[in-house]
């Protein structure tokens, strides 16, 4: 692919900044400060990387006004390195362009709904009743339920599922693998043996919306799972039924999150971490990765619960005493008492 | 879709319980306290939830006995409300029917023996000498490997992998993404590299089982991996080879069991907790989310290990002074021996 | 499948080893000691399972020197009983050879290149620019994106996805519902909502790996994410954009590895552990199960941080206990100096 190159000028007349050095200096694609060559533009975003600056064979640089004269690169100095950086590269990287046409290998079903403007990939199903709305691109391999509802400008990597009834919105990135809509883990007890509860909710996916690969999202079991927009979940995520996300949290891998847990807005919660069912978690929550949450948090703060690794024999040691920390307690007590 | 609706006379004649109230009351599908409308009906399982009753919407409520006067909304009284709730729900909601047919698009191996009976959804594999038995439905997608066998009854939701050889039962639900019979993790080391070791054995799957989205079971590495009848697996588990999971036991979404682990009959395991290798689990354990299980469990009850999560603050402070229990330990002693 | 028999003589010629007993039994298949019959051969690779030797009705065993008279079955003696296990099985169960085919409903990109050794399956997608070496079989439902290049006698089990410009080496085995460069967990916040950073990255997989099912790899960010060779990873692992794992390291199943994260060479991590980002692991350094690893490691050896589970009742009152470690740290303190 022939890449357009464009001059630092250009640049900062269309994202702000102020260049610093030869505003001719074109580029076409951007590098980190180690591997960036010819072409390129590199950020600083963190000081800790400004020693990378010296000997960076990126043609320009990317920096916060601190930064400004820590090279002779030439530059654009801006309040926000890291997301200028992500403006820029989102402009170079533009996604896949969606191409209008429904290949001729995908199976559409009776009265589905596919806008003129939309791709379907190859071996894609869509289901009856389905709509796919205009410049949404479904890729190879895709699976739409019947009456589920894909929005505008959304895209779906290969090997997506989205059961029936369920609704996508607008910009929406699904990666490969994810499944929206299975049923969620809802059964009765009776006379020694299972009984399946079906599961008639939707799940509902806000705009702007990203889903990691083979992340998981149950349907509800009455009323809908509720994913709402902006909400950024990374790979291997298992959501369960009737949970809500609030718009703008984000969710590292491997998260599994229990059946109808309310987690607010703008929270940030690391990877592996778990949160039991039906409790609530405030706005602007951050959890640390690999963190159980057993109970609702109500205030906004930052909250762990890992156990610290270290060289087994020290991690024995320790972890031995774990079982017996009530004696411990108690015998501290008792030697309390016997001083005093 | 037109619903049926059905009289709570009708209902209670079908499933039993007593009608308080008017019992020519219709109702075509179940809701929730909360938000349920006219033509549906609630349920209360939980004590803690009967202040739901006073304003909710809904048509008709399942109710026990000792909540039969706390509404006067036309109800149905009955021993356990939660399990009424789920026969009645899937009397309103049956899985989707079996249209006998194979797709077009399906790609059918020589020697594959597909029942009239069954479905073969568009874009479906069924490989060599496989068998689908009668009123199986295989949605679009799946890949039914050379030999594996399914049996009646039963229902594989989009893009499910069966390998080759592997024995699904009847009445089975897969949902999309599971893999049964992927090659489990054996290989032995030598002169600096590993040499896999071909996982021959096959995954049995049991009646009456469902695996959630994204599951994986390997294949045995020699004798087979077991999963028997009624047994409940969430999204996302991994279930290593040689495994066999007990009848009727349940296990919630991310749980990782290690190669040839024994779990009992009747256990519930919490979600993200994980079992290691080579031990047992006796019938009716019930194992806390995010504990390892390290060892052999012999005797029924419930398990944890879990780390409490809080502030961030409080959880430094104690996770730092967790590599020195033994120290603290020890200087309890001291300080015992010196008051003696 | 009519099988091939083998005399211990002629295995032993092959992959060496001592024969006691009749050289001339013949063996078809490998077996457990436990439920081999006639015409299997079993193992004995560790003393703790000598007991079961007794009684097996293995045609023949495989044994250490050590084990070479403890049973009276035609046996072969060896220097490492596991890896000539290996070995032989792996002659006896070869991988499914390469048919050269392009099925008719595969679906191939203008400018693909597909040696005419390679096999391509059913339902296939191989896209534009993208390459198949010889001896390659991809299964059904695979989907290669534009310009990724798969190596020689590499196999793709059914529906593994590996999106475009990512290299797969030769020998390389990816399992059922690998995901193979999706986009990074990258993001910059501004203006109260996620600015999505393309990546640009790809993901490079040397000779001789193995992907497990469900198992998914993130491209990198700018520079590319990479896998050495002869690495072997479980199902169900996250890798995050620009992890390097070093050559011959094997990680169990549900391990999560967060963006940036290098791994040494001839590393262990066991099942659902975790490795925060941008840290640093040693060579030769073993993980425990469900350890994160929350800096880096400099020293090989064996690193730990596991919650010791228990009865409910005995872990609620150690856990109770946790969260004041700081208070009882400083009671043992203030006792000291009072007994002083």
């Amino acid at each position: 692919m022939e890449r357009t190159a464009y001059r630092l000028a250009d640049i900062a007349a269309r994202f702000g900044g102020q260049v610093v050095g030869d505003a001719e200096t074109k580029v076409q694609q951007i590098g980190t400060l180690e591997k960036a060559t010819t072409g390129q533009i590199a950020f600083l975003a963190n000081a800790k990387y400004r020693h990378q600056l010296e000997g960076s064979r990126a043609s320009a640089v990317i920096l916060s006004r601190a930064d400004a004269d820590a090279t002779q690169i030439p530059r654009i100095v801006c309040d926000n390195p890291y997301s200028y950086f992500a403006k820029l590269s989102a402009f170079l990287n533009p996604l896949p362009e969606c191409v209008p046409a429904i290949h001729a290998s995908a199976v559409v079903g009776k009265g589905a709904q596919i806008s003129p403007q939309a791709h379907i990939g190859p071996l894609v199903t869509v289901g009856e009743g389905a709509i796919v709305g205009a410049g949404t691109v479904v890729m190879a391999g895709c699976s739409i339920g019947d009456g589920a509802k894909l929005g505008e400008n959304t895209l779906l990597y290969p090997r997506v599922t989205v059961y029936h009834g369920c609704v996508i919105g607008n910009h929406v990135i699904l990666h490969s693998g994810a499944v929206i809509g299975a049923d969620g883990f809802g059964m009765a007890w009776e006379d020694g043996r299972w009984l399946k509860i079906p599961q008639i909710g939707r799940v509902l996916i806000g705009d702007h919306v990203e889903v990691g690969a083979n992340t998981t999202i149950d349907r509800g079991a009455l009323d809908d799972t509720v994913i709402e927009e902006d909400v950024k979940l990374d790979n291997q995520i298992q959501v369960a039924h009737n949970v809500r996300i609030g718009a703008h949290t984000a969710i590292a891998g491997c998260v599994g999150i229990a059946g109808s847990a309310n987690i607010g807005k703008y929270c940030r919660i690391g990877g592996s971490a778990g949160i039991l069912g039906h409790l609530s978690i405030a706005d602007g929550v951050e959890i640390s990765s690999f963190t159980l949450v057993s109970k609702s948090i109500r205030e906004k703060g930052v909250y762990s619960g890992i156990y610290p690794f270290s060289d087994k024999e020290t991690w024995l040691k320790s972890a031995s005493h774990l079982r017996h920390l009530d004696d411990m307690f108690a015998r501290i007590k008792q030697l309390e008492k016997e001083i005093e």
